[in-house]
């Protein structure tokens, strides 16, 4: 155990969230994140001059950095592995196959599919497509080929507008991976992919096909809003992924905290 | 990477959180945890037959398993480090020095310190005081010792009252490290230290000792409403802690998924 | 005081709101209505055996019955009355004109033109527009005619809904008032103007030209959800409309609790 | 109903509540106040250059001006007029009788007794009791007796504290109504009765003997954090309430907007 966590420490932790803040950018039909102390240090103390400060947040599921889990999306009625929806969700428990609750540990390689350095390294233009030509030509310049049970990070360079809420948010225009990528994806047997927009598939998409290959018919969970600017930065193409859903019963995504970690000298 | 991959996947995961849905217990300070679907599959449906089911949660940092950030305790008006609390706090913003955002992935060496089994293995009576003396005891019986760095996790077996939300938080009385403990802990210079109680310190407790010397002297994190059961029963003392808390702007705790890794054959 | 407090008692009173409750209707794009009790009775007992139980809510404000402020809609960047809302609109304090906590008690004429009870007093067709020529027939039915000032509340039936969330919102195709109808109201010069269902404008509309036309062009508040089926089968046409929208800063609707007091011998 | 309308309209509106925002004063075991935004005009806009915000709330039903419902305290283990409450109450549905959803449009004769004027017009020292000769000095001094039915509201001036949530709940000691001031009010036959407070008896108050008089015994709503020193500025003592609870199912409370009206000639 200690050669197996001396190795860990060796590694650099990059970092592949979005902070949650009032304001930050969300899906117009998810709630957004709201915030406030429940009380502020000084409000009240203790004989030995002690006082404390605590929150309340609110948020949807799906604000933020998060995964999505399997029973998100349905198809003809029903969920990925065949149960009928209408049997299994309740507004106040949710849905019963396939929440947040079940989303394991992901501790798995995980591989940068840099599409915005392979055409350039600017934020992709808003209708660009990403299919499978496009994900083969990010997938060689990695260097590495995606293998069964990888988790895939596709970079458009959006993380770069998460500052900027309106431009992030965009209208719901912006690039992202299409049926005929998500089919690659699914074909390659990644155990999730994400990326750095609002909706990991290309907008507008009226029949959300991605999201419906993905999470319905293939079991592969979809990451929105990821940090993978200094991922990319330090060329790292190959890494140890790190993240944990929280174990909300019945939820639709799991806000999440994920990591990237890297040998110390990436390749050049 | 591959290899160190290989190694990770041969590792035994334990699921060291407990699961949020409406009902479950919280301390009476801090917000329930409120969740409702924002939409039911099927209230639209695209034209291939989609449909998906989003979820809006509501809830205090300090509810369900978490783990603390530095600034959710002062004193004297100052937080760890020395900073003057009074100008780095803000309703909206929250606290603007040792925020949850701070805190960083835990990928470290864990110990279970089995207080309850050591005396026994029931749930300790609610006026235990966990101090030096008895975490030693619990210290020997695991094997190892806690070195710099290390994850502490203290078991009450108070877990097993987690359904039944009255009898976990027993009007504010339960047992857990008094100050004497904490200093131990100190000493030891873990990192963070964690229990499977609402509160980790002993309750009541006027001054909250144990939560002042931790988080404003020691500089170290502390961990609540673990479930420590599943871990405790297979007999694991040391394994690898992995947890990463939400990266929320200024808050004083973050919700937590964190797991224990252990090698497949525990000691006998 | 007394003559007039017991004239007033002399009305019987027709409550006006839905209920607020998990899963019911709400707007899509509006975060649905969450509750959770914060403490239940007998989970501390004070020393003469009193216990207490409180609760928590969270919602969008246009979720339930409730009435838009005048801030809810913009026309080329503009407020009513004209103020530039690019420079009045932040994240946590919302609109700085024309917000909820603006809003008067109101305590005024109101009129139920019954379109429902024109028509058949069945629900509605979907597709029903609700124009000048529907309002004035409705007018006439009533008895008397709307005067600058009056609260005017339209009855599609669609309240017979409301325990049917999805029927209620119908993937957001509804009876409604159309442009036309929207226009003779504001040329009555009515306060206000509301109607039992989810959008009070015909939906879908492209370009929510109602919405404008009152709010912003005409200074006419917007109540929705309204419950006017206990009014129209007492056959009440003229009674004393009650509501005091909470004093919420700077946003854009308030839920309600709105009444309609009448004389006790309605006409027949 | 024109004539009565007419009358209406020359009476002066009070308003009797204090707004919600972000940092407002709240009572530490309550959730506090959070919004946001959840669009920002500008965010979309239609063809016509329209464009909308709406906002998303969060808070306590006992935060900010707000009436208890009767089901908010029990005694022994029972409600106000007797039903065992363990049988009533539900996290997610709260407490099925005397909830909040039943409490009626308030439109009854109030009365203020003006304790902080009778004893200077100071806000009141937090240690003072408000017992039954001191309501008598202020019945007295508002020149009318209250009857059965009426609504009483105390004044003790902390209503000057509100900007200052820190000296508003001032660590939970504060001016208030006593055990013998309640049976008084409870004797009058009050409908219900308010302060200016954050809890309206006096803190400490180790049994609650007030709410529960009031609640549980005599089945009185009590009314907490009023705005009422413009209507003491006016020398009003006599005037029409009114008041609307939000229809919340279950509830143990509901936020408030009440106003008071008075003649336009208050007595001098």
């Amino acid at each position: 155990m200690r050669d197996l966590i001396g190795r860990l420490s060796t590694l650099r932790h990059f970092d592949l969230a979005q902070s949650w803040r009032s304001g930050m950018p969300h899906y117009p039909s998810h709630p957004p994140y709201m915030r406030s102390l429940t009380k502020l240090h000084g409000d009240f103390h203790l004989d030995n001059g002690a006082s404390s400060a605590s929150d309340a947040i609110s948020l949807g599921t799906h604000t933020g950095t998060h995964i999505d889990a399997l029973c998100h999306y349905s198809l003809n009625g029903h969920l990925h592995g065949g149960g009928e929806v209408s049997d299994l969700q309740d507004w106040t428990g949710g849905i019963a196959r396939h929440g947040a609750e079940t989303m394991p540990l992901f501790l798995r390689r995980g591989v940068l599919l840099d599409v915005a350095r392979v055409l350039g390294n600017s934020p992709l233009a808003p209708d660009t497509a990403i299919g499978a030509a496009l994900l083969e030509r990010a997938e060689a310049a990695a260097g590495t080929r995606l293998e069964r049970g990888d988790i895939a990070l596709i970079r458009t360079a959006w993380g770069q507008y998460w500052g900027e809420p309106r431009r992030f948010v965009n209208g719901l225009r912006m690039p992202g991976v299409t049926l005929d990528g998500a089919r690659w994806l699914s074909e390659r047997g990644v155990a999730a992919a994400g990326s750095d927009t609002l909706s990991f598939e290309r907008l507008p998409s009226p029949r959300m096909e991605v999201h419906v290959h993905l999470l319905v018919e293939a079991g592969i969970h979809i990451l929105e809003c990821l940090a993978l600017e200094e991922l990319s930065a330090a060329r790292v193409s190959e890494f140890l992924f790190v993240a944990a859903p929280l174990k909300l019963e019945g939820a639709t995504a799991s806000p999440l905290r994920p990591y990237a970690l890297a040998e110390t000298e990436p390749r050049p």
